[in-house]
């Protein structure tokens, strides 16, 4: 029998705690398929075990700790020892990427992290391993099962956003602190990897901008039940005039859409190339047993001897003004001109319209409107001619809307 | 420059013809992900060229003529010359992969077949590398891309399948001979293959029963619409009673589950595990480019040095007889009685009823049930007591359903 292969486990909560557990029922079967069998060396946490000390011991280290600081200096000085790391840790990969794959490629070790993006989803090893070569247009998805959960249920039973959060947090499905998921940073920090993985192009959460979900009312979204419409915070990394667009906001998806039956804390990804057409995959994106799982994935290509490491080819710029269809909410007194004096400020700016639901509420009228693909900056200028208009009873609310119809 | 990988092309037919320009377009791409420029050292088609001289030339050789004979022979040789091998052949998996697996371990090079499986979806990896070591409950799918057009058009239309069938071969979804897609024998093949990967058992083509949909009646189709199901021909691989269960049969999905939204010619499969909950995968299941994008994936995988040859490590027994779910179809005479025998029928063989539409035509009167999970050759002897009964005005139809609802 060969040596076991020794784990430096860094963190032990929700996902650690998962993962020794998972580790010690599959070691056999890691065994069987590897030819070595595995054991956790040490456990680091905040009240116990030496992080040198735990690295002496061990052949590869695991970090689950979370946050930069010190995961970062902890997975710097294992690749400068010459192990191999996995981690988790999306946030530290999307601000110090940089810094670890040059210096993973430069100790010729490897730098796995499965369950950083899509919790048991195997997009990350999809998009650098199958579609390694493939000239990728656009990854987006649904990668935030928070906020997934909350839009599917201000949808289902139209209460407000508030009291959702605190149904999420009781079900354990949003922490005490649920910025970092609602306000689109968590979002934003998988897209900065897979626009990295997809694009060949260092990309980091700085060049990221991310809208969240707190601002979406309950009457967007029976509104747009009438227009056929689902909301779903997206991801999204594309081409776009010769460099990349990477961003998160919310969205609205026609029925049809792949995307638009994923209810509940699920994730989805769709990644579009001309040689695949499009392929989803879809799952769930946390859970402590199932993100476990992804990093067991990785502990056997380690040990498989798979994959290189990570390596930026390309140098694409960020095209920051892109188009997009937008789905337009407005309050305005209920007289003759208002919808004509809108339209004008519209077509000023370039601006079709695709469709119009008016309704009366009293003396005013609610005027929900999508118009057709335009440059951004175009709509937001509209959108500050249209909040100046004498007329209008409340500010202008806009969500972008993914245009394609499905019969 | 390090020297190039000289690539020995079987085949030249749609997949060969789009992976010889795909490899040309992407040879940079390649180079720079692996650190080797791939190059085609030669072509062998049905007219021109020379397999054992073709093989002198080659690195590793990539099948994609189809068929058992001689493509098994050239695997086989390539194999033994000590060449990779990359192949999209399913029937020569399904039929002879004990053979082929055993020989490339032997000789310690790799046989790689994304191609073979469901197109650009990598489900190939994601079970072998993602989910290697995990314990995989049920693999199932709609892994044949012809049928389920053919369903997806018979359900919208309400035609009936020969005319769907003409209009699909028009589209070039279906071939002149449909045969292989229609019986459910191209399912199997691949449930075959999925079921050796995910359960780390030889199995081969012939131990999978399937059933095609040459016989759905497009009333099938209009009454379960009333029942809120839709048609698939699902392949089905699983764990039951210690062993496992590979098959392949039209069945019934209620609105809401995973695989429901599947139109056209597409593919997905679910993979089923207590470690990852479900992960579902989608794409178009077939198309030149889309199979030759699978093929041009493995030989990057290859050229990295990737991933160990698959391994039969269990020898888990094939369990035949299982449980399932039915819809029930009967034309019976509109007579007080009827409905009583034939529940008789079904009680006696512990068979429960879930939902019951009767509606009239004449003097007859049709029946269309759901019935609980039960024992398959319980089911099978109530439909033949059933037969036999007076009142009945033509032969029984069942299709298995999946009863799982979703709300």
């Amino acid at each position: 029998m060969s040596d076991p292969v020794r784990i430096g486990l860094l963190g032990r909560g929700t996902v650690g705690g998962a993962f020794a557990e998972l580790l010690a029922e599959r070691a056999e079967a890691v065994e069987a398929a590897t030819g070595r069998r595995p054991e956790i060396a040490g456990v680091l946490t905040r009240d116990e075990g030496d992080f040198g000390e735990i690295l002496g011991r061990s052949d590869l280290v695991v970090e689950l700790i979370g946050g930069t600081d010190p995961a970062r200096q902890y997975v710097l000085d294992a690749l400068r020892a010459g192990r191999p790391v996995i981690t988790a840790n999306k946030q530290l990969l999307a601000q110090h990427g940089d810094e670890l794959f040059a210096l993973a490629r430069e100790m010729g070790v490897q730098l796995r992290f499965e369950a950083a993006v899509a919790g048991a989803i195997p997009i990350v090893r999809t998009i650098q391993e199958s579609f390694g070569v493939t000239e990728v247009s656009k990854v987006f998805g649904i990668v935030n099962g928070t906020t997934n959960f909350i839009l599917s249920e201000m949808a289902a039973t139209g209460a407000a956003y508030e009291e959702v959060l605190a149904r999420a947090q009781e079900l354990g499905y949003a922490e005490a602190d649920p910025s970092d998921d609602v306000s689109g940073a968590d979002a934003a920090a998988k897209m900065a990897i897979l626009a990295r993985l997809a694009f060949h192009t260092p990309v980091t959460l700085a060049e990221v901008p991310y809208e969240g979900i707190e601002t979406i009312q309950p009457d967007d979204l029976a509104y747009a039940k009438e227009l056929g419409l689902s909301l779903k915070l997206l991801g999204v990394a594309e081409r776009r005039d010769g460099g990349i667009s990477v961003r998160v906001f919310p969205c609205f998806l026609y029925q049809g859409h792949p995307l638009s039956p994923v209810e509940g804390p699920f994730n989805a990804i769709m990644v579009e190339a001309p040689a695949i057409t499009e392929v989803t995959m879809s799952g769930p994106g946390a859970g402590g047993v199932q993100t476990a799982s992804a990093v067991l994935g990785d502990v056997v290509s380690i040990l498989a001897g798979e994959a290189p490491v990570h390596e930026a080819r390309e140098e694409l710029p960020i095209v920051a003004d892109v188009t997009s269809s937008f789905y337009l909410h407005l309050e305005v007194a209920d007289r003759p001109g208002v919808l004509a004096q809108i339209a004008q400020v519209l077509g000023d700016n370039e601006i079709s319209v695709k469709s119009v639901v008016q309704r009366g509420i009293g003396d005013d009228a609610r005027l929900v409107m999508v118009v057709h693909e335009c440059i951004e900056s175009r709509f937001a200028t509209a959108l500050e001619e249209i909040a100046e208009l004498d007329d209008l009873r409340s500010a202008p609310r806009a969500i972008r809307v993914i245009e394609k119809e499905f019969v």
